[in-house]
């Protein structure tokens, strides 16, 4: 371990993912990155009879297919760290309770993807575990319902409205000779430019993605072009422009490498009318980084990638008392490791 | 860094609590420990016009007075972890946007203390961090209100009931040459024996209290002899005598050394009605363990002392859907430095 400038973790035992995997649900199901995901549940409810046993069912589900990718037992893996949208992150605690994993909840909304799986790796790699699980899962109905509406109450939406995610990602941090390398990790810190608008949640969290890539090139002294691919998530439409044109007003111009968000590769947004401006959530960043990226490394088509996903820090009540948001990005960088 | 068995780490560079900082209201200013707080507010609501706001104000106290006992700003400190109990764990988010460092929000329920510092412990032995200030709060209306019942609702509660600390504790840990040593931490499993009942959080927890010790006199090959005192934080007067029976059962008598509670030493139970049990929330195991047992370490009065903070992981809807109460237990060992 060493640290990196100010608040990035390098990981120089270069630990891997040695197995993740990814469940999602129907809207995502018909999105553009089919093909890449573990499972594809055919109804909403995920088969459950709540929309919070639903949300529940899909990190048991992905942390169970996680393991079995990466060839372990539940009993060789040391710690499990997770977290989620729902109050008390209960689906998180729950599944921890099934897999019986000595357990981290974290959170982070929707930068928990990164947040998990930065601490997994600051663990495997200053070996206080051999195998730690991150994970982090979403519903569409239990966000929509606790954050803004539930769905069944038909109400409009603006167009800088984003769609939560329904889906669950989840990965094996370790020691191993083959696996995507999880290289550094930059610890963002909370921003607050004064947004109240829970259907604005990529405008609130740009200045966040924007200044954790700002402190992330300043410490690991690369530049935008150092990376094949640099995906934030979730700015989705509204953000990522946003985003964009905060980096270039600090003499970062994205053009020198490919610039794109995990709420817009997600979906169709020209065909899947209902998302809106993109997708959102805590599955989104997982289950695109999980599914679709890392499939793309192990394919040879990208060898260096760098994951800044945005957390709006928001709960029901802050809103309801007039408060604004505040929000943080986390972002992992993954290289292509080879077999060693 | 060197794991010690399966869920604890060793922290082999001995880093220390270099400054730590407690606030709190004035039940907990009228309770047996109150020469131990450094600052103790005259009105529950802590001159704030909501209690969310009084949640938030008592962290954003405890780690400004935190850093000055370190003697340090905090564009020194490279991390902040925290979390509390309110949804989307906002009291910790916002004051992680007025102190601008680079932040890690946890969940574990009142088990959010120690989880909190292990992984503070564990960023500055692995050199990821110099310093790194770890801390969280609660407030007996806000968690009242939310778990609960509104305190102005007025309704009875059984004899199993905890009442919600109302304080903030805040430590830095860093490499220094005086203070109290973190010497090792243990990650609890999350335990669900099927209690539903969110007036008896002591019986829920006290399994998950159990399995940690039994997981850390396993892991490091002590026994409860080893400690001067073994503190659980809070399974208050229902909970604590289940888990020395637990303990039993699995070979371990408590009489070998002082076994108390958190929830109990901070309240005079028998005078301060009110607090029914004991006390609970993030607040208790906090403020005791960073007010009252550090004080005691630094005197010279305790030598080697394991706190072992419980969290029940429930949330207002898993109980309205009539699920149980998962628990978690983490627990860290402190031992008197001494001058290097």
């Amino acid at each position: 371990m060493k640290r990196q400038g100010g608040q990035t973790w390098k990981f120089e035992s270069r630990p891997r993912i040695i197995g993740s995997a990814t469940v999602v649900g129907p809207d995502e199901g018909e999105g553009p990155l089919s093909t890449d995901f573990d499972y594809i549940y055919d109804n909403i409810e995920i088969n459950e009879k709540t929309w919070e046993k639903a949300e529940r069912r899909l990190i048991e589900h992905s942390t169970e297919l996680a393991l079995i990718n990466a060839n372990l037992n539940k009993e060789e893996v040391q710690f499990y760290i997770s977290g989620d949208l729902m109050n008390q992150i209960i689906s998180s605690s729950f599944s921890a309770s099934k897999l019986g994993i000595p357990y981290l909840g974290v959170f982070g909304a929707c930068s928990t993807s990164m947040e998990s799986l930065a601490l997994a790796a600051l663990i495997v790699d200053s070996e206080a575990g051999d195998y730690v699980l991150a994970g982090t899962t979403s519903h569409n109905c239990t966000a929509e319902k606790q954050f803004r509406y539930p769905n069944e109450y038909g109400s409009q939406k603006p167009p800088t409205a984003q769609y939560t995610v329904t889906g669950s990602g989840a990965a094996v941090v370790g020691h191993a000779k083959s696996g995507t390398v999880v290289d550094c990790a930059t610890i963002g810190r909370v921003m607050d430019m004064g947004i109240k608008d829970p259907f604005n949640m990529g405008g609130a969290m740009a200045p966040a993605a924007a200044d954790t890539l700002l402190s992330h090139f300043r410490d690991t002294g690369r530049d935008p072009g150092y990376y094949d691919l640099i995906v934030t998530g979730d700015l989705a439409s509204v953000g990522l422009p946003i985003a964009k044109e905060l980096l270039k007003k600090d003499g970062y111009d994205m053009i020198q490498t490919e610039f794109n968000d995990c709420g817009l590769l997600i979906y169709d947004i020209n065909k899947q009318k209902k998302v809106i401006a993109g997708g959102s959530g805590c599955g989104c960043s997982a289950v695109v980084t999980y599914g679709h990226l890392l499939k793309r490394i192990e394919k040879g088509e990208l060898k260096k990638v760098l994951v800044v996903a945005t957390g709006a820090l928001l709960s029901p009540l802050s809103t309801q008392q007039g408060e604004s948001i505040p929000c943080v990005a986390h972002a992992v960088a993954f290289e292509a490791g080879g077999q060693v």
